[in-house]
């Protein structure tokens, strides 16, 4: 990739206004009310492999409408006493994998919840998932979910993903070896932008860990680059031409833009310049209205692939850093 | 394309084993029965459009499982008596676009019912759609229809549409400018197997013409082509291991061998032999099983497209004769 | 896409200078009247398929040089007194395709006349085409036809092309069923440039419907997009170096910016944002510079695909107004 | 490339039936009579360049109709005595190129004359050409010059082509300073066809270079290649779907088999077995063909580029050895 | 992908003859004795992060000529007693990655040595490497390794990486937290090439984990795919004509069919079905000529990723086995 | 292509600020020295063709390292007195091809010494390469040359091949045939980077002709262009994240910039402007950098193809002027 957006000297100051909806955070209270009207019903099943050092469990839960939701809780075997836990989000098309690529943060002595994206993961082929989304849409969609139930926020597929989310952190915080005051949410593109709304719509989590966030500054993202999932929106959008305003309508209430602006915990992001898919304009418009302690990684040289392994193992130190410090 | 599959001469006696579920036949009386228990409700809203020969309807019914499917009914003006009827089912991803799409048949003087296909339609540029698919999915799929619900025949999503096909035969029935013993199901590639479905399921019709039918003879298709919409079958098969006896259990339910097998009406069947994305022993496989009257047109140097308008005007002069003869 | 070109507000007032040739009205009247030496002979065969409302000829007539060309001839049946005709022109490589493709405006009650491109519609699966360019060129040319003759404007193909144009819409006068005051021309792209050149060289027609117009604003074309057919001259002039002058001299005797501005009638235009075969700026050029009544239609999430269907109806709503009110 | 075709022990004998028209000595007969009424008029006029050891001329003559047919016709300064000349015929769509690209015979103490294919050469960057083809088709043809005037072998464009063929043959015979007993006819791809022909043609000539050749055994070749150009004549077929009885028709009078089984002089072949341009079996299908004294040299990993500069050596020593024994 | 290659069926018992070079174990064997001449110099460095469960170090270690080569060791802390061992080599063009990448053995109570392929890394974004291959080549060669002194044995550079896999084994069975009579050798593709190389080179070691691999039956394997790496050996050939003889001999001293035939340890073996980097022919071919105790995985639905986290877990599941049955 | 770098006038005066290592002069001076240390050692062999008015001669002699680089040396036969020989180096991944590529600078009378890029020529199709590069790397790098020992200016692979460069010259100085005062270097893309810089190491040169240089002004050109070989740089800074620095600083002593700025020797440049590989402002950032006589050809609308064999006859014109006037 050649550089295609703004010089890194502007990004650093990029800092677009926002256009948010008047009843935005009535329509995310509204939602997380409707969803705990649902028991929680956490499900912890030991999924049996012969490991010695951490113990795996096939966690589900009562996600959005009911509907379960599954995912991976992994513990450090022989942990005492209640210990931090980290909150793993799944980038687009990605199931929850695999115990085992799951390991890290178990490593250093967390527990971790991966959660799945409902509806994620039938095609992503060594990441399979287990999830559906049991809600189908009155209208018809782009294949993909970024246009799923579009035409109406209280429809639209993020409002069921970011419940969602946002139950799985209080699945955490109810388990007996977690301690609730030391979660961290985290995710890359997708991952990120369901992170980054997480960190809004959870105050009580002990910090977040975004990576090249999806789901944010869609004005620009649609304008601006060629690639899916983004392009979903625009294919979207040059099939059903009367749609534009409502689209952006339903937008506006999942864009990260308005999620940043209320992020009050410390947050490490990271950009990469040559990200054709989350664009770094994008990345930095978020990173710019948060408002909590930040620090942002940029990855000069690299595509949507980001940090990679080096921005994890930043982050392993930046936690155990955030975590020992408190 | 360069000739792929087998030569002509073996494609005309090709004709597989079946292996049809034992309960092939229950399955679809209980469904339609199933669908039968919703009031067809069917309404018809004047399309304002300065046309003058004919007036187009927004139609819209209930199909399985009692949701809206909608669609274009046109006929030609002050046209006498009870006419014929051609039913048109949609390829995939499609919408049903623009009334002045569907004017050959109107022209020709017979009426023309468009069905949308549930869910398809919102990123086909130039063909938009309106109907959703209300209908969620309990385990995830690959991005498409073809994998929706695949892991029980219950759920799966052509189920809901082959329902939906026989419940629009019906609303043309009973609609007062149709002749419900001239009624013609058609359709290409997705369209195509839904026509070859419905013509089976529905042996009141008067003929069929389907063009490269899809959804045919799975088990071959998806190990002879790289082309979607099968290699969405495929993805989900290397995705989902321990899926496969499943996933080919409820397909035998959906196999266009097993409703060819059924056919019984006179039907114009065409096939193209470059055609890598419905491959042409797939479809003369169906056509080798059909039982009525039958006839074949053969591209030999097309792909998917097909016969295109020259199999339009065959199909004009086929079915022109086939209810002048009647 | 991702928008590539000017932002819209720019658009609206982007008007470049023009650097017409001096002769360039005298270049088109000679060429018109050398063509007008040749009878016109126009024959209407009948074209034989079960239609009931409406009568189809195959239609032919002496274009430039004298040479035949052909197109389709459709009318309501049952037409009383002379009626409008739309004069339809065709994208670039397409043949005429057949006549259930072009039932619109029968069914509104106005004759079509569907001219083709000489030359066109050889591998244009589905748009078959019957006329040939029986004028060879003394230089090579790139594959395709925008550089074909393209060192001499007396050669160049597109004087056939729009000469041809022009005899059409006297064939349409000639016709008794047609009302000669009531032509409109039309077309997209390819036939959108014809289109605008045509109402320009025959400003008795009644109006003009002109989609993301192909041959237009040359200079700008082929240094802002990748795309064919624009780039069949960037690859011309990077093999035969020394042309580049006689290049542009030819291509200024066509550019479309020449010819709307002597647009007197009414027009509807239409241009897309995305669109990097015609890029919206050269549309704009154009329409900024018409003179007579105009209106554009802006597709903002659309590439060269444009208006598609939305675009016909409101083109079918626009000449019934214009007809209504004239 | 894989290996796709015949492996190479069946390629050795692979020799099919040829199906030639009564009538294809007649036609090439009366179609060379008909160009000889022309005057050939050749023209060598010298090309300025600082060159020491090499005289250059941009020659022409009177090809196929009288038409002006270019090349380059290059000696090696101070050649006493008549000398051997090489003609080189060209590749699909490349032009003469320049004088510099044709001194490995001048070198060697050859003239060489390349003729120039007739309306190539206008996009083929770094081989532009200066041959228009100034007939036209009577009907459409797919862009590229496979299925010019294809309905008629009259009219198809391959008879002017290897007329003029022949005709450069004439040319350099004329000339003082070429021995016209030693001309050897040579080309690669399309002009390995040419050369292929013009063998059959002009049984003088001391003998033949055909590498890789093109236009052989068609029906064979549209079955198994996906490329272009014999796609060219596919795309055509798929259109026009009544022509292919005619086209083949035409093809017969053109099929490289039919020139082969008439080739009587030494002749050195060279053959790709990961060629998909022009497939090895339609190769040795003309090769197994040939009467004459012949060799052919196989190129086992090497697609249609084929044996390049090899074999440019290969038949510097073989042409050195043909011309010395004689 | 479609099937491209044998049916299950022959593919279970397709074991072709093997042409292996008469000094094939002296070759091996010199190689072997002439790198232990060197002084294995094991270095293990202590990677500093907050892990909590394992140790990581950053080895290196001489291996041909002296070179030093990198990888990871982790250990379960405090792991009692020698422990088993897994060695991994990695796929082509890949770095040795991050410790958190490969802590599922170390999770399973395992410790594991990854060892780097000389060269590889530099590119493979995410996945970074730090071993170079300090010995150049006196020709020159194909990007990529797989032609890097091809034409010589004694070059070629698979003999450099066997020889540093043999080593790595020994550098495993020094460390004193290692068991050296419970060492698995384990890799996908290039990895797996290599471990298959490996288990024959060190018969000392416990048992092999064979994924899809690469380096094996090399005649087949350059036929019948396209796709790199065995295509950078066609393209390495299609450019030197005359080396094909010495190629395929020196490949003889590195083709994975020879290693299988000397396998005597317990193996599993992956295979996918859609492979077209690995054709399935070519890992039953030496799975076929497999000598010891042997299991076979079979993937028939996946390409080169083979089987992936499901693989994983079988060989969590089949080493646990092992070593508990031994 | 589109024009996608500064436009033209821009260009005209595009002269960047340098950023010159202080010792780049030392640099290359001890690298020269260091080479010289080594018997140049040059060997002519007869390479025997039936060639008539040249001799040719596969040379080699010791470059870096004392390596032995191959090339071709050829001679216009019975060339009375020293003559003006042309230095060619080449493009990159090719070898010196055949002696019949390289004849034009023999037929204007003059002597060419063809020099082999080390490693380049074992994948280019159509020119093989005899010349190795013996020298190994001792960290991994991407596919390609481009960052081969791009850690350190001491193993960075250009600092061989700019010394072969520079004792090529030396070998075509100490030929009989070659008048040393007359030596012209010459090259495009990587060959013309090798050029530029030789004209600045070897200041004795009598000339250069410089083609769409690579490696130069690499800060700009990694970030405008998606093309390799610039691209090799980017993902190998993509994968080792905090290598940046030091490949910059690797750079630094490579850049053609600051070779430019040291020309003095009459140059012929030429540039595309639509080249996307070696963007124009990169072209003319060095031009106007360059001290001595000089002159540029534009090539407006070509891509890396540049000039091609216009530019060549242009280069005859210039070199017979230049040396005639001399």
């Amino acid at each position: 990739m050649a550089l295609f957006d703004l010089p890194l000297e502007q990004l650093r100051t990029y800092r677009p206004e926002r256009d948010e909806p008047a009843d935005f955070a009535d329509f995310w209270t509204r939602t997380l009310e409707e969803a705990r009207g649902f028991d929680l019903a956490p499900e912890f099943t030991r999924y049996d492999l012969p490991f010695a050092s951490v113990d795996v469990y096939d966690v589900s839960f009562a996600g959005w409408g009911g509907h379960r939701i599954s995912g991976w809780f992994i513990t450090p075997r022989d942990a005492e006493g209640p210990i931090p836990c980290v909150m793993h989000y799944i980038g687009y098309s990605g199931g929850r994998g695999f115990p085992h690529d799951h390991l890290m943060w178990p490593a250093a002595g967390y527990a971790v919840l991966v959660m799945e994206t409902r509806g994620h993961g039938g095609a992503s082929v060594g990441h399979p998932g287990a999830t559906g989304d049991p809600h189908g849409a009155t209208h018809p969609h782009a294949p993909g979910m970024m246009t799923k139930g579009i035409l109406d926020p209280e429809e639209y597929y993020y409002r069921r993903v970011f419940t969602d989310a946002v139950r799985a952190v209080e699945v955490a915080a109810t388990h007996p070896a977690v301690d609730e005051n030391r979660i961290i949410v985290s995710g890359g593109s997708q991952g990120g932008g369901i992170a980054q709304a997480t960190a809004a719509l959870c105050p009580s989590v002990a910090g977040a860990l975004i990576d090249v966030p999806f789901l944010t500054h869609f004005r620009r993202a649609v304008e601006i680059t060629d690639r899916d999932p983004y392009q979903e929106i625009v294919r979207f959008l040059a099939t059903r031409r009367g749609d534009e305003e409502q689209v952006f309508r339903t937008l506006a209430y999942f864009d990260g833009l308005h999620f940043a602006a209320r992020g009050q915990v410390p947050v490490l992001y990271s950009v990469a310049l040559m990200d054709d898919v989350c664009p770094p304009s994008t990345v930095f418009a978020a990173y710019n209205h948060w408002q909590g302690p930040k620090e942002i990684t940029v990855w000069p040289w690299n595509g949507h692939e980001g940090g990679q392994g080096f921005q994890r193992e930043e982050q392993l130190r930046y936690v155990h850093k955030l975590l020992s410090d408190a």
